[in-house]
């Protein structure tokens, strides 16, 4: 039987792929979409101005938009996926875990707080423990599960297949696409024939939440991985898909074959969103490339190729759909985790 | 009085810079326009599908283009400009040079012979001694000299500057313009709505060229800067100027106020198409942005930003137009300090 | 059981779709692949810079490529896919045909031969006939059948249906991607923040194509139409998907509900590649637009849109994608006819 | 001695490239900059954001903004330009009009009013003797000027041209550049890859302006011009620069010849801003092309092309750059003529 969910700010960018994933899905079924005010009482034919490349469909399109509070959403939805702005994540999220909910966020708020997992269930399924801490501490019903980044997400995957050879040191520049900012964030006239070499915040993101989902967690607490992380974020014309260039530095010297083969075998998890292979590694110098490779595992694997020695480690580059593995797709995942660990 | 000067490929994309930046320059005159056997013969508008954005004079149009052959370029003629393929630089540049022409190069033959001043004026003027050097060896009347690639120069001044505070390392990601490639060198298949995470060579001439540009010279050879330079290159839809992410560690812990100033302070040349200053520094973390400033300085200035402290130095983006100060305008600049320095 | 096909040029662009679209046919099976001499005897993996956004199946990519001769292909292939250059089409197609092979051809040549069948399925399969003319004059055991050219197949299923008004005049704009000039055909230097308003030949083929598709077929010959048709192409730096304004002047004075029922209501066939309505009529006035609707109907749909009425008739807007309903799919779709009406 | 004149809306796309010409015009000398409410006491360097292509001024980004109001401009600012927006312009106009000040305004309201003049100096500089009429009917000291809408400017010039052999009929596609909604009014999620083929209210403006602009001033009132004018307007791709595609159906039929003729004799006016020729013509059928033409004669020339005879008339294409002569520069060449004919 379904798990009933809802999507917490279901008009904007994210909350429509968000809509766009959960519709065809085999575990969950939507039950609730809620957004501002203005929107509330509105079909969300009406209430969203849809822009996602497959149709909306006719049932999600005459549901009633309810506006962003515990008390709209019916009792029976069990989960919650939120793409709130990060000033209404953190004022609303607390209160529909403090009303029992479980919500898997993509809002930025929160992320580094020492009781809330921050997690890509490939990589750090584990720290889910954080939320007996989060019970304890604050007294909730609920619980409250963040997934990082779109840049973090991008890079974090690769960087825990090369953490078995002694990750000292990330150098890591990005080209990101336009959809990352939403769907009005960069305009035409910043863009074309141009590049933006700075995103507010997002280079703080990257070298703080990598290292708390490359961190250990021990039962009470995640300690922050001590790797040096040093992020330059821009913003190039591409539609979708985060394309980085990183240096890892690396205490043992490991053959690029090798890089290879951590990256191709690096263990994947069995949940319905996850790929059937976390890492694709390209041999053409040249790939992944965003608009040939970003929908690799319906959006959701990661590539890798370029890889190159150096000095002081491996250089290489990757590749993932910001908005497919980055955003929506990362929440449905770390729903389908916590449906699969029992926290529903 | 003028320098009747040439030009060797003229009319390929940088060719036709060279004559852009030549028709107004006070100190050269053009007197001869080389192309492949197929072009001899014909006139220059005939010859060349004209595509900058300045109209072609008249009596430049009229020229009759001769072989790129020693013989067919008039012998009043004292420097030529070479924007020729390297394959076809490495086979006729050294005739030009022994039949006595001083020859100002921007193909990439060569570059790395221990004889041949690799030169930025502002950056490396001393090489020039290297062709003392080069008369000796090769028993030569001419001279060659060469400019760097243009991802090598964008990013040379700002570590020029750098190196009062001990330049160790540098990792630098490229977001480059298609015209870099020449006018056909990327399709538009390729590039929109993408990004090309490779470019064949490149990284290569950047990692080896700056360490010659920003080694020292002795009077006999010059010893390459021992900086560990690792280079990743993207070919982003810009149409011109190569935009940089810099990481350069550094043995002193200079602040960013000390690097912003040691970029402005960096003196340049009084030489003409060197800018008044060379470096150019943003204090806003956007920018600089490729098409807002690339024309700085009329295409020859670097501009850099978004300084920051890394634990290991620092990090900034820097930028250059890659067709003038890159390419064309780098020739132009050296065949100016040919000049002043007496070679002509 | 499968017929055995096979694609004459089959390395180049429309090539690489004909395969994309024939490997998961249920009516047809790859049996050859062909290309230049110089491909000739290499696996089409080898011969090929695959470029397709789906994988090169692997038994495709093993087969051996063979020349563009009719000695070359296995005699059990009896229909063969041409996207020949037109200048390599005209000399070899003949050959094929006269060899006993029935061909689809993409090839612009011989569009207007008054005994070679110019069909769009939906719009006049009668003019299959032709081919019975065909045999009768030239002697061939074959049959060679064309597909018009993308923009002309963009904009003929509109005017088809609207012809029940007296169709008089048609002048129309075309906004073509790049795609529609082969991978290499625009380079990002041509076309980026840029357009070019013209497209060689492209009008004319416009202008003739659309008046003979348009026309009837007595049993002997097509009388064309006699509808004033004038065409302006432009290039503009979209992908994939042409959209065209046209104006029709009409002899009648239909609603704009007229025409929008026109459109939606015109009859499709019972063939695999045609989809299930062939016009998709958009009320908002900003569609249909390429990005958002160039797949519809799996690429083989025409959308329309902004209907208007002018003083002479309407106006509207259409689009379909130029690679596939406008090429690759055009060829298999005239193909599915073919054996449809036992001509194989 | 200067004209002191000021910039309603000072702060926007528009207002910028007002102000970069205004500041090296010999004519005018900058006293006023206005902005909304919230702009009124700051800095102009802190009010607006700037991004035009050259530096902004010291001497203008230390001015302090003042409110839209009349009472916060000072009394001996002669000349207003407006690029308010268009429900500002209406409300607020008519207030500085009343208090005596001459308005030459970019705003759309009002361009149709049969009292206000919409004039392109070198098509219709007769009908500023609107003036007297909207004085008399207005009770105003002041004078309000219009310029039409940046695609009707476009192409009134050629059309202008073309009446001499009685223009009837008009179809046009516009490919327009992002800039002409402003600096957001088009985002990259919207443009990339992609064309929308509506722009709200743009083909009326043109349908309608184009009619008052041809028509004919008696000293009493305008005549519209009888051609049936149909427009289809795209937004594409592009920076800067409109580029259409023309039908224009004629009485006579002028050969090809004729038509370039009429354009290149076209008579210019003798005012600071207007080019020496104010219609060029190519030869190359791929030109004009925005980005390579936009700027010919400073940004204040039309160029056409691709000139072809059709059965009722003729083809052809023509471009202008939005922001020069379709906007800002359209406002300061009718404040010249204002200036001219002693109307301040």
């Amino acid at each position: 039987m379904s798990t009933r969910v809802g999507v917490l700010g279901a008009t904007g960018a994210v909350g429509q792929r968000l809509i766009q994933l959960l519709v065809p899905h085999p575990e969950f079924e939507i039950a609730a979409l809620t957004a501002s005010e203005s929107s509330a009482g509105r079909t969300y034919r009406d209430a969203a101005k849809w822009r996602v490349d497959t149709p909306i469909p006719d049932d999600i399109a005459d549901l009633t938009v309810v506006g962003t509070d515990p008390e709209d959403v019916p009792d029976d939805v069990e989960l919650l996926f939120s793409s709130l702005p990060s000033d209404v994540g953190a004022a609303v999220e607390p209160e529909f875990v403090e009303a029992g909910y479980v919500v898997s966020s993509n809002s930025s708020n929160g992320r580094m707080d020492e009781d809330i997992p921050l997690t890509i269930p490939e990589v750090n399924a584990d720290h889910l423990g954080l939320l007996e801490v989060q019970r304890d501490e604050r007294g909730w019903d609920g619980a409250l599960i963040k997934n990082p980044n779109c840049s973090t997400i991008t890079m974090v995957p690769t960087l825990a297949a090369l953490d078995q050879f002694g990750l000292e040191r990330v150098d890591v520049s990005t080209l990101q696409a336009v959809s990352g900012a939403g769907y009005s964030g960069v305009t035409s006239m910043e863009i074309i024939d141009n590049v933006i070499p700075h995103i507010g915040g997002e280079a703080t993101k990257m070298e703080t939440e990598s290292r708390k989902l490359l961190g250990s967690f021990d039962g009470a607490e995640v300690t922050l991985h001590d790797a040096d992380v040093s992020a330059s974020c821009n913003r190039v014309p591409t539609l979708d898909g985060h394309l980085e260039n990183v240096w890892a530095d690396l205490e043992a010297d490991p053959s690029i074959e090798a890089v290879a083969e951590a990256f191709e075998s690096y263990p994947g998890v069995d949940l319905h969103s996850s790929p059937d292979r976390l890492i694709e590694v390209f041999e053409e110098p040249d790939r992944p490339q965003p608009r040939l490779d970003r929908m690799l595992g319906d959006g959701m694997a990661v590539s890798a190729g370029g890889i190159e020695a150096t000095t002081h480690g491996v250089q290489f580059n990757c590749l993932a759909h910001n908005t497919m593995r980055g955003a929506a797709g990362a929440s449905v995942l770390n729903g389908e985790l916590l449906l699969e660990e029992g926290y529903l």
